[in-house]
């Protein structure tokens, strides 16, 4: 299989750029933002000052720098590749050890849907601690620690703004478990970042198809979109055929990281059966996920059998497919969930290959009735308690949460899973605050998202407008990485991120002087801010359509402030 | 001139209804949607349980009452007329008594584009009060002050909830001025409304032309439209030509109150030269606008000469168009805003149509740079002073609020509005809460407002997606109506609005039990909830597109939940 139509776009009026490290020999892509002068008349004399560039993080990967030929087929480059086979704690494997794996390795019958290009997998070296998580808490600054360190940092630097964001900060955060950088050794195309709540705010987005739609073709180019758009990290949530195969093409092209909740693979092998899920085929899953990059897993292993009796005292049950999987085979079985009974042994896995575990929330709230019930806050105590035993085999731990919760809610859900999480990273499913806008989802959720991430959750999941409706088609990726990148930077800007202001700023500059380009080219989707912009314009550039000719409230002003300084 | 393209749609699966006033002879609409039955299949035994109908709070007017015909020549029902006709403290008047009015009403050129259905307009009589607050303060309890109680509870009476909001509640606030019903007695058609921190969050569309664009019959039609999708009330904001007579067109068929900003009719009377504005032409446009039938005006008296100065603090000036043309007028004058030092006739002359004041906040911030400033707070204050004023005019007040607020600051402003203008209600822009996202400015700017409704803010004033960029065009209208529609009533939901969950909960349970017509009907956007359902759906309906058919999560709960309870 060869793929040919990846779209690969520009970000219009900009530059990558790429900062050096100084403690590593690494380089730190940004996206450079070039502005035109602003040009004033003055007693008929023209002036013109320069405007600084602004630089914006950037997610998009080699996918935008005009550099480097980008052909799927062969995946991206793998930029952490020398700094991980510098490593004398990780072995290279002969080949797959997944028995899942190798089976579909064998089969010809696949040779037509498989990425061709194929790496041995790293795992650690027997007995040694190789996460970032332990190289922090043995003071290690680790090439990762660097990266994100400048990455968050582009204006702060470039603008003399004092950040408290140094390697140092980095290391200490994953050290004491409060920040997480997904990187696990086998998926060395990643560019690292960080996810805590002493950073930028960060966004997942969510792709994959299900039993009813979507290829791989089409999977691949979802990736690189959401990407595109400023999705931080990704999440391959497939359920329908070829999960293995997709996932493969997906990874060795995707330059975030990306998780998966390996429960739905688990079920597929058992052709949905839940009553024949077995700890050794899900066990077996892991490990073929970790030796494809994966760089987190969502395990569901708070869901406990007591959850299911609680479900009567819901409007809307459990919502979430993992949490529902595990609570019924735990009374199919009357056992408890397996997730939770092997835990020690899935960090022991985890540990091997540095995926983080992302704990979820298998009894968020499905509807505002729900939110803040006892089943949500009972497996929030879990979850903490299951932190404590992923630190002790220093694997990185997200906590995920909610889900439908009013506003008036929101506060004691960061509250209590900062307390009863130990302060791992929160990283939520919005919140949305109302169930009646099906169709506007997007919306309902990034005004609970942009609340909860303001009071620390580090990461929010994207929800698009088709939530509750339909898959996400392309349009509607767009539609809510910009949604959430706006309830990300609206949460960064409250929390004072260093740094984080300057685009604000430059744009409001630019409006204020009608320098339309720099609009575009300053706002966070350029394309449709120019598209709205270009088709209702006539000629005259120095008003918009809002206010007309004669009445610019902007361009009044300006001139009675000029008339002030005279 | 005769219009024929106005647009009136029907909810689906919901019936216009009218419940009686106990104290007056009123019939208050209101939308009742019926749901479909529940139907499980337990032991082989089909049972079937009825779900009782959801009330909600209907803006469309008569425009989706089957009984009514609609002819926008003829303007829609004057539902006020005779609880206007039997009070004793007006006047009839023989006609306009404003010269510009006059001077329209003979010119023969315009017989062309004027509504042709003629009334004479009423006043106060001599030495009568006879505002809403007026009368509260004496102790009466208006047939407007009724039908909102009633329309405030739709769902709170037929479940039995108890409610704080009864008609002695609402004189009350209305006498405290904590809430106003703007009702100007020359506006019949309107259905009363009741804007105030202790009622459901309410909020305004801004329609109107400019110099650039748009005809009679499309801001007719976009004021209908903004009505079906849920605008309380509707400012008309043309800056164009013929505003005399479109104005009247939309009022004739404005089943919600409408507000004007006359300071730019005023301009244009004077071809836009700022410096030619005359106290004399903003009276004139004052009465004959009352006596056209607006409910409000926003008026900027608190924008003051010093603001000027301090224009060259700020990143963006003035943005407020109003703010900007009284403060220029000034400095050109030396002399103070006359609308500031008119303020006690202009109060006179609202008092006698029952025009509630919008004091406008001229000087709020236009980027997030310039938020909280001390030109916003030293307005705030004025505005505060003249809070009073009209107070003591019995005239009813709104405070209008920012802007572009980050997050962090946005308490701020309603705590100092509170106590700045003695809880006078706050009616806001947004705020949005960061500069950076053109195109999607009914996003940035849902986020603050959903947050500032909920501490306090009684009407949000819509922000569409072309904010910045263009006019918004039909459908640009329904996305902005949509979105604030959310961010009001997760504020009425985290304020434990009586009543305000059952929506929720009825969508929720239809949603659980796959009910998919119901969760349509139930939404904020019906048509667009059911067009993204049936564009990716296949054949079964019982599970949703998002998981495919071996994973539904609540399908899987609801098994077990079978099975606990068994």
């Amino acid at each position: 299989m060869t793929i040919e139509n990846i779209d690969v776009h520009n970000y219009p009026g900009s530059e990558k750029t790429y900062l050096s490290g100084k403690m590593h020999q690494i380089k730190v892509p940004m996206r450079k933002i070039n502005l035109t002068p602003t040009v004033k008349i003055v007693n008929d004399e023209r002036i013109v000052r320069e405007n600084p560039p602004v630089y914006v993080y950037d997610t998009s990967g080699v996918y935008t720098d005009p550099n480097v030929k980008i052909d799927i087929n062969q995946g991206i480059p793998r930029i952490r590749e020398e700094w991980i086979s510098k490593r004398d704690d990780l072995e290279q494997l002969p080949g797959i050890t997944s028995e899942y794996g190798r089976m579909r390795e064998a089969d010809k019958s696949l040779d037509g849907i498989r990425f061709s290009h194929r790496y041995a997998p790293r795992r650690a070296k027997e007995g040694r601690q190789i996460t970032q998580m332990a190289l922090a808490r043995q003071g290690v600054i680790t090439p990762e620690m660097e990266y994100v360190a400048i990455r968050e940092n582009m204006n702060a630097e470039a603008l003399g703004i004092k950040s408290h964001i140094t390697p140092e900060f980095v290391r200490n955060e994953i050290a004491e478990g409060r920040a997480i950088i997904p990187a696990n050794i086998n998926h060395p195309e990643a560019e690292p970042m960080v996810i805590g709540r002493n950073f930028l705010v960060k966004l997942n987005t969510n792709i994959g198809n299900s039993a009813l739609s979507s290829g791989i073709e089409e999977e691949v180019n979802k990736a690189v979109w959401s990407c595109y758009w400023g999705g931080d990290t990704l999440m391959d949530l497939s359920t329908g055929d070829n999960i293995h195969e997709t996932r493969e093409w997906i990874i060795r092209n995707c330059p975030v990281p990306m998780g998966t909740v390996p429960i739905y693979q688990a079920l597929e092998k058992v052709n949905g059966d839940i009553r024949s899920l077995t700890w050794e085929i899900y066990r077996d899953t892991l490990i073929e996920q970790a030796e494809q990059g994966v760089d987190y897993f969502t395990i569901h292993a708070g869901a406990l059998r007591v959850h299911a009796e609680m479900i009567p005292e819901r409007l809307t049950g459990i919502v979430s497919r993992g949490g529902s999987i595990m609570t019924t085979w735990a009374v199919m079985h009357n056992q408890e969930n397996f997730l939770y009974t092997h835990f020690d042994e899935i960090c022991e896995i985890l540990a091997k290959y540095d995926v983080a575990v992302s704990l979820g929330d298998g009894l968020r709230p499905g509807s505002i009735h729900d939110a803040n019930d006892r089943s949500q806050f009972l497996e929030l105590d879990v979850l903490g308690e299951l932190t404590e035993i992923a630190w002790r085999h220093n694997v990185q731990v997200l906590i995920e949460g909610p889900g439908h919760v009013p506003m008036n809610k929101i506060r004691e859900n960061m509250d209590r899973q900062l307390k009863a999480c130990h302060e791992a990273p929160f990283y939520t499913l919005g919140p949305l605050t109302t169930d009646i806008a099906p169709g506007y989802d997007h919306i309902t959720s990034a005004i609970g998202a942009a609340q909860i991430a303001w009071m620390g959750t580090a990461m929010i999941c994207y929800v698009t407008p088709k939530e509750h409706l339909a898959l996400p088609n392309l349009e509607d990726v767009r539609n809510g990485v910009i949604t959430y990148k706006i309830a990300a930077h609206a949460a960064d800007l409250a929390k004072n991120h260093p740094g984080a202001q300057v685009r604000d700023d430059a744009m409001s500059r630019a409006r204020y002087e009608f320098r339309w380009k720099d609009q575009f080219n300053l706002s966070l989707d350029p394309a449709r801010a120019r598209q709205y912009y270009v088709e209702s314009h006539k000629n005259d550039d120095r008003f918009c359509t809002m206010c007309g000719p004669n009445f610019c409230a902007m361009r009044i002003s300006q001139s009675v402030a000029d008339n002030c300084s005279k």
